[in-house]
């Protein structure tokens, strides 16, 4: 990685002139050796005696009534141990959970894990099988007989809020503003607004304005290990679950409530996790498994999904239409916004419309805004949270904009963002006020970079244009609740059970937190994660919370194990344990001390073993922001956008481990660049998913992409003990707009619909 | 049960006169589903992608030099992927670990493992294979070609101690009161001895003297589930193990130490245990699953034993000779008693002779007393702890010269005990004063009992004799280190991860004890038992320690929550914790009251998440004490006996879970009955062990039992929360002693040698 430059340079753990011993360090993660030999336990390798297989059958159509399922040759198939149709699911209570960011209601979780009266798009499953082997379950699958009443369905946002669209659920009525008003049959399920000032006098104060509109397409969270799940509902009635989810808590929660079985009567073990970009804290196959297991009498069921189902029934996010208006002065002090944003729901309520109405100009200070937004239904599976979910949506709306208003300005990009940067005391388009954040840090790290800096690289042909863009992205972060246990081994290693299912390095990170806390090293710390049996409550991996949440209770955990030791060398030396202090990982009195390791050593004599735990409802996440750079090449005569050097510079507070947040940064720069370039929902005008497969469903590959250089920039999170803030969402916001952007300076067309692929580039060139 | 009388009488939950809302009801045992519809995991569950199978090639010789091992054949054949022998073992320090109540020897550990230069009994281990499959690697034993010097063999302990007798360890040198002393080859490792008084002076005033010499046999635990190991040497070198132990935390201990490799490196995971007794302490499978695991390329490895093998080469206990005088004035007061005792250690030191010499006399005040305890070699695979280690040996000869004493005199056995039995305030032999015991009250409980005051039922043939008899027993008790952690879930119940294997109904036992002290009904606990990775250290589960120790650590999780609790009471009141009264599962304040469910509703809201763990040393166990009562039929013609009716009562301090206490006297009783009547191993001239199956090692079955009938006795112990003493290890105690007096008084000869098998009575009637 000699190309990276980051602030945080070097295995010295120094950074940003704070010294550490641990923090900073680049590291190995103790789950490496697991993960490349093999032997880390996916979902995939739950082996239980007597498993069964289970499939799913999944409606052929977007939109219809289900008139008769007939189970019984399926029944007769020998080897068929169970069928589950809607009806086996127990009624579920219109009760809605809050969860984390967002929030679940079970009556729409149950109509989607199993279509009860109708089917709401292409793939939603309709019944599941349980067979001796997934030959037979498959066969069996074929044997059911579904009759369908086909419906017309509605798969574009701005159709489907037409007043005699086709109506997904007849008993649907609009939120407007949290209350729900009218009696109408409606797909709109809600509207929300911001609104601050007078936008109407804001534009009147404008210079110039820019109005456009915006249009996203849907796309997948792309995660390379299917969902799976295998259960056990035991004849105690109680439930074991294994399965790959970004929160077990939560999953166990869900549970509890579709299968009206009590929290405490399941268990959900998090198996180790191929990715899952906010698409993994979803109910998919382990409801359905659970109640096949039960059906055949107690057996456990194991079942998984093919890449087809994953793309129709899974996922995805919203497909959105935003509508734009902002005005500047001519010194470049924005006036006013406004925005109109529609997104997309899927086959229920729960688009993340109100998450874009924050992310679109969170990056600016604004006296004028008016920012409506609407969540809508159309015939596609449920959106499920997919990185700083309804960011990308929207920064690609906002930040073209703020490009062209710099442009209509003749202002450099930068230099207007930073007119118009939001800083501490500021407040939110969604009420907050901003702490200490770092938006303008990363305007100044991408204005004294090398890249922003070069010329721009000579085209290699007349029929290729180049171009830069600059983009900046924000997201909210969370803190949220994690709980953690922690042992002192008489060798003086720790071992620490966490609950924060490790899919960006958390057991590395976390570690690497509690071992500074306790002055000892990294080595001697020994992470594990644990389930909902095992630890206290844990929040999800998502929201860009753990390295915070979780590591916050890290800190505490190290302190709780400090206070207790201090006792013990108090003990051994016959002193209070308030006249011990504690340097590094000396324990001192006086002339005596006492090393960690030592101390460890005597931990029999000085009072039996140590361990503690801590579960803290974590606060005090701070947003993060980025701003990217990127050079393109349009070949003009087919239309192709060659990503040519891509730099992007975020505010992380503290970089705990150099190298996961830079593979943060650059995985989210590499999906963002998906979504600008090549990612799209084909469907049918009957609503079937056309590419429902990794051929057709293109996500940039290696090949695809230069390397991305990510610029940690760290202004710290004064909230938290090392000054951490959350990494992992902000870098999908902007890419999509940098890339429109340069595409612009290198063409001299705005593109305003994703993706921007060869067939848009030519017919905006108008050459098709 | 109708039979059963217990002072904890039934699902009341008042035991002695004391209310309980949980702790004296026979509640239903949480993983009880599990196991009976076989879903509960065991070490022979256990399945991993690439599993390798592995076997061990045991000696066919007690005591031979070997010279050379050929492994090359086997290595050829196919599927052979690993072989280990002696050398492949690394060279141990000779270090000698506290553990629990005894101690590990690495240096002799390491030897039994995997015979180094000498194997020392029949059954040794002297290589291990790793094969795709178990035929494979049975096969490839056949083709391992080890060269050996038959040497003479000692299998008798008295032979043993001659000085002209073969011996098995050279460097061996005696430890006669914990010195080394000479320097002669021997087979007695140690001499101990403990002494009070003046005993000549004693036997002096005696006006009976009584003095005999018994003799007992080898025996096994007996547990019905074989050793059994799964073990991962990772590539990183980190060690996983699944396994059958008592001591997930010792044998974690005992591998790092033998493999060379740090604890924390180690992990072992304790599946459901199959019965132990003592008998799983020990490393037997572990190290070398481990070492064929390294040596395959880090594939997993399981092995397991037949029955053979167990019989072979795992447990058993001590085979003994003991030699008893004791005195008795007139009155009945005991003046002296000397006793004289080797135990056969088998190949490597460390037999439970000690512990025989703390027992032997135990429950009696004694003035003066001179024990002497030989800890002896012999070719027979290394002792290993049974249930009240050296306890029965040692009861069965002081009990049978204390019925002879009483009988001498003329007095009643119970009189006779009564008079001389140990209160608080008495000191044992072995040195410490005994706190608040319930010794006596078991005697009252017998003398009160329908049993004893029942006439002996009649013969049902001329030949048939019947006759009576009684013996008292002792154990120490342990306490010892635990370590939990509970998680108050939203739902109002407790998610429990203890650290005691479950044996005896632990789960329950622990959980009802944790229910009891936050109020709350049992069901609402849900206990899970950890491993070395995810709790804190916890002592084996053995000693009779794991009711009394995680009892008490349950007691103070409970306390830890009820505090956190109280905090979450009080903010919701906004007042300060210290205003909120605890009653039941109530929290109150003033006339607000909320209960604990409600309570863990409002977890969120009130500071989040609630966990907590407590790891504790604890102390103050209390030893415990049974007496018994027996009615044998002798058939004079063919020797059998049978027992016709027993009552055993013990004061158990209090019975949390009186259906699991009567279980465990019930159990140590049929135990103690295969001791007298039939079980012991049969061993030739040259030491091969002839008996080596269930069909021929004899233990008793559900068809030589009588219903046997527990009398619990409480006498709370004051250093527990609840009163818990020890249960398991005394009803092993005195059986043998208690038939032994009966068949006395049944056939008027005194056997003095177990078991009391057919051609014993035969020969003592002289019929044979």
């Amino acid at each position: 990685m000699a190309t990276v430059e980051v602030i945080a340079k070097d295995n010295t753990g120094t950074t940003n002139g704070k010294s550490y011993s641990v923090i900073g360090r680049r590291v190995l993660r103790p789950d490496g050796v697991d993960k490349v030999t093999g032997r880390a336990q996916y979902g995939a390798d739950v082996k239980l005696p007597g498993l069964l297989y289970g499939k799913v059958l999944r409606s052929p159509h977007a939109h219809a009534r289900i008139r008769a399922i007939d189970t019984s040759a399926a029944e007769q198939l020998p080897g068929v141990k169970a069928i589950i149709t809607g009806k086996d699911l127990p009624l579920a209570e219109d009760k809605v959970a809050k969860s984390g960011e967002g929030s679940v209601n079970y009556s729409y979780l149950r109509q989607n894990v199993l279509a009860q009266d109708k089917v709401l798009y292409h793939g939603h499953p309709v019944a599941a099988v349980a067979a001796v082997d997934i030959h037979t379950a498959e066969e069996a699958l074929a044997l059911i007989k579904v009759e369908y009443e086909p419906l017309p369905p509605v798969l574009d946002v701005l159709e489907a809020m037409r007043d005699d669209a086709p109506i997904l659920l007849p008993g649907l009525r609009t939120r407007e503003l949290g209350e729900v008003v009218g009696d109408k049959p409606t797909n709109i399920a809600s509207h929300e607004q911001f609104a601050r000032g007078d936008v109407a006098a804001g534009f009147a104060q404008a210079a110039v304005i820019v109005e456009r509109e915006f249009r996203t397409n849907t796309v997948h969270q792309g995660y390379i290990e299917p969902h799976n799940a295998t259960a056990l509902w035991n004849a105690d009635d109680h439930i074991t679950v294994w399965t790959s989810t970004q929160g077990a808590w939560d999953q166990r929660r869900d549970l509890s409530a579709l299968l009206q079985v009590p929290i405490s009567r399941v268990r959900v073990i998090p198996m180790e996790i191929g990715g899952g970009f906010g698409g993994k804290f979803a109910l998919y196959l382990e409801p359905l498994a659970a109640l096949l297991s039960r059906k055949a009498g107690h057996r456990p069921v194991k079942m998984w999904m093919q890449r087809d189902e994953e793309l129709k029934a899974t996922g995805p996010t919203s497909a959105s239409v935003i509508r734009v208006k902002a005005g500047a002065r001519a010194d470049g002090v924005i006036t006013a916004v406004q925005v109109w944003m529609a997104y997309e729901a899927g086959a229920f309520p729960g688009s993340p419309v109100s998450a874009g109405m924050g992310v679109i100009f969170a990056p600016y200070r604004l006296e004028n805004l008016l920012i409506d937004g609407y969540d809508v239904l159309v015939n596609k599976p449920p959106a499920q949270p997919y990185r700083a979910p309804g960011g990308t949506n929207a920064a690609f709306a906002g930040e073209s904009v703020i490009d062209e208003l710099a442009e209509r300005l003749g202002m450099d990009p930068i230099a207007f963002r930073r007119i118009n940067a939001a800083k501490e005391g500021d407040r939110r388009a969604d009420g907050p006020v901003y702490g200490r954040i770092g938006y303008i840090e990363t305007l100044d790290a991408i204005a004294a970079h090398p890249h922003y800096n070069a010329p721009l690289p000579a085209p290699s042909a007349p029929y290729i244009k180049v171009g830069r863009g600059v983009a900046s992205g924000f997201w909210f972060n969370w803190d949220g609740k994690s709980s953690a246990s922690a042992t002192v081994n008489p060798d003086g290693t720790v071992a620490y059970l966490e609950g924060s299912v490790d899919i960006g390095g958390t057991r590395a990170s976390l570690a690497m937190m509690l071992a500074e806390t306790l002055g000892i090293p990294y080595e001697d710390v020994k992470p594990m994660v644990g389930d909902t049996q095992t630890l206290g409550f844990n929040d999800g991996t998502g929201g860009s919370r753990t390295t915070y949440g979780s590591g916050i209770v890290a800190y505490h955990l190290g302190q709780a194990i400090i206070q207790e030791l201090k006792k013990r060398a108090a003990a051994l030396w016959q002193v209070s344990a308030e006249a011990i202090q504690v340097e590094g990982d000396r324990y001192i009195c006086g002339d005596r001390q006492i090393a960690f390791k030592e101390l460890a050593e005597k931990l029999d004599e000085t009072g039996g073993p140590l361990s503690v735990s801590v579960s803290l409802d974590t606060k005090g996440a701070i947003p993060g922001f980025g701003t990217h750079v990127v050079d393109v090449a349009v070949d003009t005569e087919t239309g192709k956008v060659t990503i040519l050097r891509y730099t992007a510079a975020q505010d992380v507070g503290r970089a705990i481990h150099p190298s996961y947040v830079e593979g943060q940064i650059q995985g989210g720069v590499a999906q963002g660049i998906g979504w600008a370039l090549s990612e799209e929902y084909v469907y049918d005008d009957e609503g079937h998913l056309l590419n429902a497969s990794l051929l057709d469903y293109r996500m940039p590959t290696a090949l695809d992409l230069p390397m991305i250089e990510p610029v940690i920039v760290e202004v710290p999170n004064p909230n938290h003990p090392f000054g951490v803030k959350g990494v992992g969402e902000v870098p999908i916001v902007p890419p999509a707009a940098a890339i429109a952007n340069a595409i612009y300076q290198a063409i001299g067309v705005r593109i305003t619909t994703l993706p921007m692929k060869p067939a848009v580039i030519l017919k905006a060139l108008g050459r098709i």
